[in-house]
């Protein structure tokens, strides 16, 4: 298996340190019982105003719903992630649900979050997610008939991870690219921003 | 300590099981290698085109940061988040940096994977984490001279636990309050938008 583990100056939990977002994935399919903890973990993500403004459209390989989202990836997309034995479709809800009529302005925000909370889950279960932004949202949300509060913000991949040796040469390169951050004095500011905290002097890249 | 597990059909992984956001911190100060590694934790969250749209302001209880990011806050949060002994200031870049001119519309949804990925480190340190979006951002975009492409988001209390019984007596009984998600029933849907996937008719609330 291709080691990408994270590069720290302190131990990071082993579900954050050995994640990263795979284009092979085996063809073997997700136990129902994971798929579950999945979505159970995204739901109890935490939100503003506990609104929860999130809702996921599963598709399985083999069904119509798998098809769909998938004919909405950018072509780039569809090359790989075929391979994935599931594909999620995020929906984000714009509005508030406690407070009629009004925006929610951190829906995507929380969006993310109830996505990360399915990622831990999905790695500690021995699954590999790969999240996307490239795909056709308007055509997701008349395919789907999404209502007007809604918008499809993310396709998710996930899997158990595959073969490298299966992807277009192109993909496979990247496949064995190491996992690159910037360094932490350019993240974390004190005093003001952009003013590198003193704990993160010397962060290695 | 107060039990807040969640209530799930599968066993989810501990630290989304038992996480939730606290308003009593005690006065125990953060360790150091702690701090690293939330923002470790954080930096290696996935984002778009690993885009990494996201810094954090940091202030810990006694200094100058702290204060600036507490007065930010709206009346109500101040009211609790005093007994944090760090606030962190949650920044989106708006902007891409790879494609230069352009805008990033996904900096708010990988914004918040990464303070999720800095809250699992976090619970699995054994701290708690709560998120808020009640602060004025524009008042905080000024006190630390935030570049134009960014813009504040989200503060976030850190700490270990403390005693409910020296909150506010309405913040008190929240405490205690048990966490609730809706159905996932309502939640996962497949088919199109609003029919409930079969794996999820009988989920518990």
């Amino acid at each position: 298996m291709i080691n990408k583990q994270a590069i720290t100056k302190e131990e990071i939990h082993p579900v954050l340190k050995n994640r990263w977002s795979p284009r092979a994935f085996s063809g073997e399919a997700i136990e129902n019982a994971k798929l579950v903890r999945l979505f159970e973990a995204a739901q109890w993500s935490p939100s503003a105003s506990n609104e929860q403004p999130w809702s996921f459209i599963l598709g399985s390989k083999g069904d119509e719903t798998y098809q769909k989202i998938y004919d909405t990836l950018v072509e780039f997309n569809q090359l790989w992630a075929k391979t994935a034995p599931v594909l999620i479709l995020c929906c984000g809800r714009t509005t508030s649900v406690k407070n009629a009529g009004k925006t929610n302005p951190t829906f995507m925000y929380d969006l993310g979050q109830a996505v990360a909370h399915l990622s831990f889950q999905a790695s500690d279960d021995g699954l590999f997610v790969h999240q996307m932004a490239g795909f056709n949202a308007v055509s997701a949300a008349e395919l789907f008939s999404l209502t007007a509060d809604f918008v499809a913000v993310t396709v998710v991949a996930v899997g158990y991870i595959g073969d490298p040796e299966v992807l277009h040469p192109n993909l496979k390169k990247m496949e064995y690219n190491p996992r690159e951050r910037r360094d932490l004095s350019e993240t974390v500011f004190s005093g003001s921003f952009g003013e590198t905290n003193t704990l993160f002097v010397n962060s290695p890249k």
